[in-house]
């Protein structure tokens, strides 16, 4: 397997915890420390008892969205990984870009960082976003 | 100066040149290559040329956002610097989370990439977020 390939199927246990409410595996994707994130319309946490208490609260919500993950870059520099992907949350047509940051530590690709911020679609009842989005449009 | 020292030099120099409309000093900003950004409500840029082409835009619109930066949070792995912090919209209340990705290059902190996305308020008229926000809400 190529680091492309290890980080990949770290990015993919991540949605997969939060596909399945697995808050035990969610806990074990995450590093021990230098954790940070960022979800749709929150403000930056950082701690990785932080991080986990809000993913234990979303995975808990059974009417949590579902989301399918694709189009990925992966760039990769020495133990640190960033994959950028498109999340759509399944049966809205809604997406949002999102970053997930990986460390290897001890042989594995742990998370350290996940933003995800909604596309432009979602804004249009709302105030212009800080700068006009592109042309480019995805539903 | 610390290594933190000069990742902050580096962060509020990224704010300086948009602030200041400095499309060279802001090309001179990012590294070569392994750069990505997501704009607040746009789709994953991923590439130096693209992601140049974006600021070039937004940086010679006069009508665009000033913005301040603050509460930040640095954590630093070998040649990775990760900055968070706040962004808030000069005049309008609205706030955004950032993250500022930085590789020391040849000695210098070259951005890497760049996210921010809004905090809740903005999606008040708008429909909900991926997950509820918090009670901290920053206006």
């Amino acid at each position: 397997m190529t680091d492309e390939d290890a980080v990949l199927a770290a990015n993919a246990a991540y949605y997969d915890a939060f596909a399945e409410g697995n808050v035990d595996g969610m806990s074990r994707l995450w590093a021990s420390d230098e954790v940070s994130c960022i979800h749709p319309g929150w403000p930056v946490l950082v701690g990785r008892q932080v991080v986990l208490n809000s993913y234990r609260n979303i995975l808990r919500n059974p009417d949590r969205e579902r989301i399918a993950h694709r189009d990925h870059t992966v760039m990769i520099a020495g133990s640190e990984a960033r994959v950028l992907c498109l999340e759509v949350i399944d049966g809205t047509g809604v997406a949002l870009a999102a970053t997930n940051l990986f460390r290897r530590i001890e042989g594995s690709w742990r998370l350290v960082h996940h933003q995800a911020s909604p596309i432009a679609s979602l804004f249009d009842e709302a105030p212009e976003p800080a700068s006009a989005p592109p042309s480019k449009r995805l539903n």
